[in-house]
């Protein structure tokens, strides 16, 4: 049967002081008072029922994740002792699906992006459910078509086209973050996606190549899947490691037996990591400022002003623009959307000289 | 007898959310934790002793008045049940001295600047005393020689000197905040001071030239003076002037009996009427920012960043320069410093939204 499993860890440093350790991104409720959680689930509406939904997330958030998505089944949340790497927050889950399911086929989606249109992220995912039901030895990943030459995403070189399924190809190559022009001559070429970091696969499959590639961790995980008691003693030693890295760049190299491929992804897709790209979900007023909570803005143009505080607290600026305005109840952030990119030099400095309970 | 009026009235619009109805600026504790009241009390060591130093400010403050100068006594704190301008606040403090000391001479000066050296200042009041002493109708002014053409200040334009007192000029006529170019004529021409908003003169002078400038606040007055038990009813009823309209100017012109001369007050003279000019008076790390309270800066210049919070609030800023940010535990500030001016315009708009709790 098919599954979708959500990952939503991640802490989202980017997004300090809103996201915090006991806090990620994924679940702050910064749009339209939807959680990035929230939203990726509701995405996922007709794909599966809400009972084959899983989320793998830390454990310290479980227990938000359920009550955001009180549609879950406890078991199907899965709380990472500490944080392990991609690898590992598919693996878990697609052991623990194999078992219950041997012919569970699993879509991993992302929980950090805002995707439109929604129809074609649903579809998208069925084609990927098809194919990997189709051909039980592929791992079917998405690409989406680059509208700049983006350094801070991944990339897939296509292959050929599968016969019958025009939306899908071979995957040949794929390339981390690259540099500004290689980017470039990437978007030019017309034959590289951006890695969209979401997957379908047949749990069997990719315990399969996980035997063969990474046998510690298999074994590691096979016994976690069969003893969950375990997890707090197995989740620690396991090898912390991206699944592109371990998995998907040697399969598509020809080092496994399974085969990548690759589903087009025709969406924009907003990536919601730091504050100038949660701005631009944001709705703006005429004079380009994007607010949250209660403050009072005088001949100010393009700020972004989150006030996430209840007790009467006022944000008040005069004359200013381009500038991140962040409120929490212990903290305020203050600095120019164009340097919002450097937040983490700034939580590094905070919880150096004040501690971690800044961070 | 020598005596000393301290003026402290006036809200500080332009220094809040530091300043507010109920804590005006010159009870600010934001100079090395010391007020700017204080500091004017400290100015006048040597000058006359602390029984014979008063303070006009509004009754709200009173208390807070006592509590930082508890060398005063009660009676010489006189609290103005709502603010009428500066005649009334001379006047009324004159008329309680003239009844307790029909000698008295009075040197009313200001708690709105920093002012260096402190002993030129305690000479030339010493010397306004001589003045106002020798001759019984001299009004004495003060006047600071302009070291730029300040569109912000009022201007005194000295006449002829007054023999035996090297420091001492007649003035001939007062001129309020003048233009650019105005101001620039000013400087250049060697006869204008900027005007200290600081006087000496005996209290029956002055008393003297309001019965034949303005009578009817001569009467109010002196009623006042004889039953302070009616200052809530007389008080509101008085008219709103200042000092330098109502008698500084007429007299000037020759229209009372007395005269206006003017001391010159060579002084380096800070205003801390804003945040960039307290911004000025405050301590600057390597790049140029002046802090207080809890913050965190990364690679950040010459901002003014005051957070006064005692709950472990941080403000934390990163790739930001020439920004005033000012933390309380009901409002955040955050302006460019070039639009500190401007804050009187936000607090009209805090409050118009928000309520009078705001301003």
């Amino acid at each position: 049967m098919r599954y979708v499993l959500i990952m939503a860890g991640g802490s989202g440093k980017r997004l300090w002081p809103l996201s915090r350790q006991d806090m990620p991104k994924q679940l702050l409720k910064v749009l339209g008072g939807k959680s990035l959680l929230r939203i990726a689930f509701e995405r996922l509406e007709g794909l599966v029922p809400a009972d084959r939904i899983l989320v793998c997330t830390g454990a310290d958030y479980a227990h938000v994740v359920a009550a955001e998505l009180p549609e879950l089944a406890a078991e199907n949340i899965l709380g990472e002792p500490e944080g392990r790497d991609s690898l590992n927050a598919v693996a878990w889950p697609a052991a623990v699906l194999a078992a219950r399911d041997p012919e569970a086929v699993v879509a991993v989606v992302t929980a950090d992006q805002i995707m439109h249109p929604v129809a074609s992220f649903r579809a998208a995912v069925a084609e990927g459910f098809t194919v990997a039901e189709e051909d039980p030895q592929a791992l079917v990943t998405f690409g989406v078509v680059p509208t700049s030459p983006h350094t801070g995403y991944g990339y897939l070189r296509r292959g050929p086209g599968i016969p019958g399924h025009p939306e899908v190809s071979a995957v040949e190559e794929f390339k981390e973050k690259p540099d500004r022009s290689t980017a470039e001559a990437y978007v030019v070429s017309g034959e590289y996606w951006w890695n969209a970091g979401m997957f379908v696969w047949r749990a069997q499959t990719v315990l399969d190549q996980l035997a063969q590639l990474q046998p510690e961790t298999h074994d590691l995980i096979m016994k976690l899947a069969a003893d969950p008691d375990q997890l707090g003693t197995i989740y620690p030693r396991l090898l912390k490691i991206s699944v592109d890295y371990a998995l998907m760049e040697p399969v598509s190299q020809g080092r496994g037996t399974a085969r990548v491929l690759a589903v087009r992804l025709p969406i924009t897709w907003h990536d919601v990591g730091g504050f100038a790209s949660l701005g631009e979900q944001l709705p703006r007023d005429d004079q380009g400022n994007a607010t949250q909570g209660v403050s009072v803005l005088v001949d100010a143009r393009d700020n972004l002003v989150i006030n996430h505080t209840e007790d009467g607290r006022v944000v008040a600026v005069v004359g200013l623009s381009d500038t991140v305005i962040v409120q929490t109840p212990q903290i305020t952030l203050v600095c120019p959307v164009s340097e919002a990119e450097r937040i983490k030099e700034l939580v590094a400095e905070v919880t150096a000289r004040l501690g971690l309970d800044y961070a």
